[in-house]
């Protein structure tokens, strides 16, 4: 590990969510084994990555036009917003493709142990959005982590004083194909509590 | 996943040795996320890894000058060479510091099911190593996988006609800190076998 352009570069690869030095370790060798067939086509995807690649100015998401193709796209329901976390659950959604209307990536959720506020979060951005565009339903698509579920109470609140707009959330309970002698504690009772009529 | 850029990031990342396609999602989002301080910096550790950092000629070590550091070296011992598997096992031995003669990569082991056969290793690059200059000993520290076992009886069956040339492997026993009821039978076979006398 002498030479501290091989410190740098197994220190950088580390930085990047949910590698630890071993497996930076050993990617940054896999691309100095390869240089000209791995690490050079990398450096390549990363450069046009950053060059083409932004954030939609409306809704969050990641695109190589901005507002997105989700938010340009004519056929989805522009009245009907579906508050997600992160890009990710976007992309989620999109694959099983039920969903036609539009998304506000709220860029995570409230939480004091990691120091995320309400002003981390694209809280405003999402009211304005309500302000000026006629909006119906807002679906609050959270984890029901505890900093997922207190996300969702405050933004519920601050929602409250718009008139005409219904606020929803994912319904919780026994998830498809779960066993209830292997359910917890929480997800039973609140599958229990919201029981549904059959006949 | 709209954009065929963000596709390509995250199918050229998910390339890389240990990661999947959730993991690749993750890192590519946190890349676009914060495109001025994680991607470009990252590209240019990346563009100077690929200018500065190649492979030593006589070892096979990464390292910002060639021959390396290592090889340079006036304080190591010249007459000794230890095979390793790869450089990683080379940042091994050195983080332990006991080590102080030369080394030499082989580049794995020899694998049917991965189609490694010895013209992949550099074998050929050892032997005229051990033919042009003065070794006294070649140490075999490969894996005691099957793999392992079997490259190391070949290397030294190929070393066998050099005179004056010792060849040892490392010892096989229970690792430091072991408790025997953990052992696997091999390993308590064959420290078994290779029992010392205490007195």
């Amino acid at each position: 590990m002498d030479g501290s352009a091989i410190e740098k570069l197994i220190t950088d690869i580390s930085k990047l969510p949910g590698l630890g030095r071993r497996s930076a370790q050993r990617i940054a060798l896999f691309l100095l084994k390869n240089k000209d067939k791995s690490l050079l086509p990398l450096i390549q995807t990363l450069e046009s990555s950053h060059k083409l690649i932004s954030e939609c100015a409306k809704c969050g998401n990641v695109d190589m036009i901005n507002p997105c193709n989700i938010c340009k796209n004519l056929n989805r329901d522009k009245k009907s917003i579906c508050i997600i976390e992160d890009v990710s659950d976007l992309w989620t959604f999109e694959r099983t493709g039920f969903y036609k209307g539009l998304y506000h990536v709220l860029g995570g959720s409230l939480s004091a142990i990691n120091g995320v506020g309400i002003e981390e979060l694209t809280v405003t951005k999402l009211i304005n959005r309500i302000k000026e565009n006629e909006i119906s339903e807002v679906i609050l698509a959270l984890s029901t982590t505890m900093e997922g579920q207190t996300t969702t109470h405050v933004i519920a609140d601050k929602l409250e004083s718009f008139k005409n707009l219904t606020v929803t959330r994912l319904a919780q309970g026994i998830p498809i194909g779960g066993e209830v002698h292997y359910l917890d504690e929480n997800t039973l009772n609140t599958a229990f509590q919201s029981r549904k009529k059959v006949i």
